[in-house]
């Protein structure tokens, strides 16, 4: 077994509508920022142990589907490196 | 004037507690996963136009510094795309 870690990111599909990055947008753009758009996303950083890289990006899809995506709502991807 | 994706990711300092990511952790363990640790972050991405994109970090790292993070409990980096 390795040690890697899975990053899952969590994003709202395009359509839904985000108050929380609309309100961030809006105070940064009265801060005196210029920005055309901006997203807000969650994101999981994930240490497990598996057999291969493959195998944990397996479990990290798994833990998504599961728990931390609905998918009504959301998209994600899953990254995963072997822990250093 | 280019257009750039800059992603501010927000991560807790090591030692602040999350009783959140905590949460996520026993849920997923209770539903039969097996992980060593589960850490959670913000993460937004930012669409702005720059000279470059050494410009377009220097802007999104003052966003973090000024709204984004709270430096006395986080921790921030910035990555910067061209946009596609």
């Amino acid at each position: 077994m390795t040690a890697f870690t899975a990053t899952v990111t969590v994003r709202l599909k395009r359509g839904v509508l985000d108050p929380e990055a609309e309100t961030t947008q809006r105070q940064l753009e009265r801060l005196g920022f210029e920005l055309d758009d901006l997203r807000s996303a969650d994101r999981f950083e994930i240490d497990l142990d598996a057999e291969s890289a493959d195998g944990a990006a397996e479990r990290a899809e798994e833990m998504a589907e599961r728990l931390l995506a609905n998918p009504t709502i959301h998209d994600y991807d899953v990254e995963v490196e072997q822990a250093g």
